[in-house]
């Protein structure tokens, strides 16, 4: 199954992609359900609920996708340096030279946050924060959204809890994330979380191993599969229920593997005009343009 | 004007403090508000709005008080090493010994946030995650709840976007904030963020110079004022709002002082039975107890 969130004649709504991709069937929600996307369904199908009654179909080329979460219901959690590769181009990039820091790989999971207000839809634009800052870096991420909530989930059972997957670029400030050491602030700036362009099931994807590839003006920036993360997601949801209660619709982002723009020499930013394509197996493509 | 959260008779409900501090006058609330404690009154306050009518007093011994944002809208902002003695202490006690993380006081804020839903009420206990952690500590921090929102605020304006205060015990388990490096998950694990005991106004409270009180089981701990802060509440302002939109009901937890648990040798952690009691003045006191 395939959730959109989308606007329609104005209006904000959220529906089931058909198996060709060319329509969408909108589902009946409650005004105050609307501006939210797919929440209301995660919630109902994680609860063993049915979905609410379907509409007729609206062809997809009638609609403006948003964010299948266009406002996630608490900030995002976010892993950092969760492959190697990219690991390794972190700490060769001069940003994080620390022992402190773990080195190139680290030993444990790193965990930041993106807030929910930074979130905006899979062909919307990536605003450049003109005079607070330039260095502007994309991240493709596997996204895992979580159905059934839970608290002590161990990694044999974690794969229960999850709904499905979806795409985020972690869209991120270098000099602010560095100068600030915690991340939150420099992974935050309105805009800076594209995501769609929906939600898939995990009986349709299989998060665990999918291709992830990133491009930017049409030359290819990122290639890898979630195969190779450092922490796979069991032990991410593992760790991360150890002592926070995880609820329907929270979004985990996976991490980003090697080729973002701070791992080159010198660094390649995004500027004004750039167009960022995201794709990730199985599940589709989003693509932004920096403004 | 204080504005406190409450449960009566079970219902949920928020409401204006008399002066005298013996009776609270509920403010009539839709049904979704309730939940949400001061957070539409915030919001209708900082538009201008009239307050809604208010019911008949109710004697304050007669509710449960909840904390005022019982779920803020969002993680709430956090700042770390804000006061010159405690980022003394953090460095001397070992946790943070790196030169990249800025040796003993930091140059730029450090801002991590918290899950909206560790937040707990004045009296309520903070849960011991066994065999998750037990090095669980204190710190008691000044909270800034933003009124009116903004983007790219200055710090000479800041003050009109803070609608007022609150206490915020910013429990944390020390060693998954240090094995994590990024802090907030060791800062999320439920009930670890007690709130209250309501919202004071700011013409009620100067935030930018109160005295910050802690005490464990009796013995005083922290006892700092404000105005000694690293990075004051405007530049803390400025900073979130340079490139993050913020909004009414924001919280901002402003930096511990000298004396949390990590900085005795051996370390004073919290264990089952401590009280842990906090004062801020004029705003006044919340009282804990682990378990």
């Amino acid at each position: 199954m395939r959730i959109a969130a989308f606007t329609h004649q104005g209006q904000p709504g959220a529906g089931i992609v058909s198996a060709d991709g060319l329509s969408i069937q909108p589902v009946e929600l409650a005004a105050h359900e609307k501006p939210l996307g797919a929440q209301s369904l995660i919630e109902r199908l994680s609860r063993g609920d049915a979905l609410p009654p379907l509409s007729a179909a609206i062809a997809i080329d009638q609609v403006t996708l948003t964010a299948p979460l266009p406002r996630p219901r608490r900030n995002i959690f976010c892993v950092g340096k969760n492959y190697y590769a990219h690991a390794r181009e972190f700490a060769g990039s001069g940003f994080d030279s620390s022992a402190k820091s773990g080195g190139d790989v680290p030993a444990h999971p790193i965990i930041f946050t993106k807030v929910p207000e930074c979130v905006v839809g899979p062909t919307d634009d990536i605003v450049i924060p003109k005079g607070v800052s330039e260095a502007i870096d994309y991240e493709v991420e596997l996204a895992v959204v979580i159905g059934k909530g839970g608290k002590g989930i161990t990694a044999a059972r974690a794969m229960d809890h999850v709904w499905g997957y979806t795409i985020v670029n972690d869209v991120t400030a270098r000099d602010w994330q560095a100068r600030h050491q915690q991340w939150d602030m420099g992974k935050s700036f309105d805009t800076f979380c594209p995501m769609g362009p929906w939600l898939v099931s995990k009986d349709e994807c299989d998060g665990n191993k999918v291709q992830v590839r990133c491009w930017v003006n049409g030359e290819i920036r990122q290639d890898a599969n979630t195969a190779d993360l450092i922490f796979n997601i069991p032990f991410l949801i593992e760790t991360l229920s150890a002592g926070i209660t995880l609820y329907p619709g929270d979004v985990i982002a996976t991490g980003t593997p090697v080729g973002v723009g701070i791992g080159f020499k010198p660094p390649k930013y995004l500027v004004a005009g750039d167009v960022v394509k995201m794709e990730i197996e199985g599940i589709g493509v989003i693509e932004n343009r920096l403004v």
